[in-house]
């Protein structure tokens, strides 16, 4: 073959890629991602999926030589990727590339800083293998495209997997054929179900994603081969995923235009498609205060796949109900909240949460975006409050500025580090392109005896 | 729900399943087929791919819970799981489920032997947990059928993968609701793309369902829940494989037929739609002498899947040698066998071999089976020489005796052990149901000092 395939041009892009070339704004938003990710992982971090994967496991790990995030414990680093990967994923807070719904820096820097730790890499050396990795996965996210996700796919795993192996792959020097193998191995080792939302295997598949994309890039780099056409090929990855994936999707544009700066930093701890509607909760409450014990119904219109998505009238428990529009509807009218603690398997189950979220009708309006929301309170006494959503707080017209992103920092880290600590954190997170050891964040993320 | 789905009643059948209630020939063929696969494993224990993977996976590995197979090293069971899978299908010469083309000892019995070790099991439980785990994956291959194989996925991982979750969790004692966890789990971590057929990562696919199905297996011991209907939900993981899957497959008929009695063992160690081809050329040789170098022309017809699979007319090397006819059609034309020895990287690139591959032409028939060829051999002097075969070698029709299964384990275990050790370990295998200690066949598949 004359002209390289997909796979093999992306991979010689990452290979060449040189950190100095990168834009300001990607090395900024590289910094943005690591400090959201890691609050998610230090919130996250005692969490029963986390404590479960972690007894399960723990057993057959190898010699400490990567941190659980928050947690303290080392462990191998193949480990410590999937565990903190799960830590970064569980209460659903983490990054989003809305294009795909793909929750990228999770998969990516959960594998990328366990490996940090292990062979030590710079603080820019991380920022820029991050940015390549979340590239990767997301531009393999834009072939298959959301129908993927609708079909069944968890995307975030079986694309997010390649941002975990060219990451790093990056980091450990391949060249271009053993980056070429690293993405092949990726291929075949992507996996997840988009129903296993609502149980702990849905941040599972991230973890299978963080690990086997490390591990697909340690291979590479002692000479396992795979097929060289992975993505691109007849019965490829991208065509075996979807029969009119966008194959060209992966590499146009590449270098120019960068999806990293597409990512979306959730306010909510839920379903991002949950998110308008509790903008508009929070908003009319902020208007003026609602008698809670006065709401006969509340009249939710959303996008078609919010309701698909979270159409769950009565969850059970914490996870079912960050997926759940009429539960978050209930807290955030109820506590004029809508985070970690508004998620707690207690709320879930909280007899007045119970009562108003049986109030809530939803009603799928293919008109509505699925970044917005319009929400109707009737009151008893007939009166109508309403309130429409253009944008959801978080999205990209309407992104969390650098200090909204330190105060959901700040709320995560709480149950586990002194506010002190939790300011060197976020300041070595700020700094990090100067760090010359990027794993000092992992270690700095556990608090001090 | 009243009814339980598909995943809960396979599920329930495994969790209640009696080993004294198991037929006698399928207690037979479980330790038919374990023999099968550890002469594999042992055989297939130094190629480079198991070196790769094993090099690229030591320095992450855990405590010396299980044995590699052949090799000796100790490592934690996950790993072992992995690595011992890789070395039993290394050869292509592991069993095949022919209606689905699923090798299903080779990821089932890894995980389960690697397990037996850390938690000794008795020979009756291994053999009962590896017919039971053979039978899921076989039946979920039966209800996604051909076709997904077909159309990219490979089949004998991402089916597999339910038969190391099912086996696993049987010796661990489960109930039906963390069987049913276990399943789920597998569904949401099953992966492998078919393409990866002539590289390392074909077999690595193995290593990921055995070590990913083992570690669902532990998830849910360890109350990790999943998805309760993972195989037959509208987005679960049969319909996301296939849209007109046969989902009553799974279960119809479960415990009174036995697809473990449907397994097929190779003789050769090559695609095992390139078998019918060999014996031909075999057949015809020892029907009468045959001058290679007289030969004007080869004419091979058989299914057009195998020239789909195994069309290769110039093959590079042992790996894509293996899923070549040419390259078969020589190498048994020329030496009057096709062992391990017909497949090595020396034959692919040997003159002799390439000049009389180089004259072999392939015709597909759509009316020639998978398990049929013709094969005509064409003189330089215009004499022809013609054989047809109805049924290959190692089909279901023509199955390989208890004895011809002891000679293809001592062809394959010569490398490592001595006849003596050998025959003990055959032994071994042939009274697995009475050992107290399941584990005892790894620890005897090394050489004793």
């Amino acid at each position: 073959m004359s002209k390289p395939g997909i796979t093999r041009r992306l991979a010689n892009f990452i290979v060449a890629s040189r950190w100095d070339e990168i834009p300001g704004p990607v090395q900024h938003e590289a910094a943005r991602a690591t400090l959201n990710w890691l609050g998610c992982a230090v919130g996250g971090c005692r969490e029963e999926a986390v404590e479960c994967l972690w007894a399960a496991l723990r057993e057959f790990a190898g010699p400490p030589q990567a941190t659980l995030l928050g947690r303290g414990a080392r462990t191998d680093m193949l480990t410590a990727a999937a565990v903190n990967a799960i830590s970064a994923n569980v209460f659903d807070f983490d990054d989003t590339h809305l294009a795909t719904v793909i929750h990228p820096t999770s998969v990516v820097a959960s594998a990328l800083l366990a490996l940090a730790e292990h062979r030590r890499i710079s603080g820019s050396e991380f920022l820029h293998a991050l940015a390549l990795g979340i590239e990767s996965a997301c531009r393999i996210g834009n072939a298959v495209g959301i129908a993927h996700y609708e079909e069944g796919g968890y995307i975030t795993s079986t694309c997010g997997i390649f941002g975990a192996a060219a990451a790093s792959a990056k980091v450990l020097g391949l060249d271009a054929q053993r980056m070429n193998w690293a993405l092949g191995i990726a291929a075949t080792s992507a996996s997840g179900l988009r129903m296993m939302l609502g149980s702990m295997a849905k941040c599972y598949n991230l973890a299978n994603a963080a690990r086997s994309g490390l591990t697909a890039a340690l291979l590479a780099e002692n000479n396992f081969t795979s097929s060289e056409r992975a993505l691109e090929a007849p019965r490829g990855f991208l065509n075996v995923l979807r029969e009119d994936a966008d194959s060209a999707a992966v590499t146009r544009g590449l270098g120019k235009q960068w999806e990293i700066l597409a990512l979306a930093y959730k306010p909510y701890p839920c379903g991002v498609v949950v998110h308008p509607v509790i903008d508009a909760c929070l908003d009319l409450r902020a208007q003026q205060a609602i008698d809670t014990a006065a709401v006969a119904r509340v009249e939710v219109s959303v996008n078609p796949l919010a309701i698909k998505l979270c159409g769950n009238p009565a969850p059970r428990d914490s996870l079912e109900s960050k997926l759940s529009i009429a539960h978050s509807v209930a807290v955030a009218l109820l506590d004029g909240a809508a985070g970690v603690a508004q998620y707690l398997d207690a709320r879930a189950v909280d007899t007045a949460v119970v009562a108003l979220r049986a109030k809530v009708v939803l009603a799928a309006d293919a008109a509505i975006s699925k970044e917005q929301a319009r929400v109707r309170v009737i009151l008893a006494n007939g009166t109508i409050r309403e309130m429409f959503v253009e944008h959801a707080r978080g999205s990209i017209q309407r992104p969390l500025s650098d200090t909204e992103l330190e105060t959901k920092f700040r709320g995560l880290a709480a149950a586990e580090l002194a506010p002190a600590q939790t300011g060197q954190l976020i300041e070595q997170c700020w700094t990090l392109a100067k760090l010359p050891d990027a794993g000092a964040i992992a270690r700095a993320s556990v608090a001090t005896a």
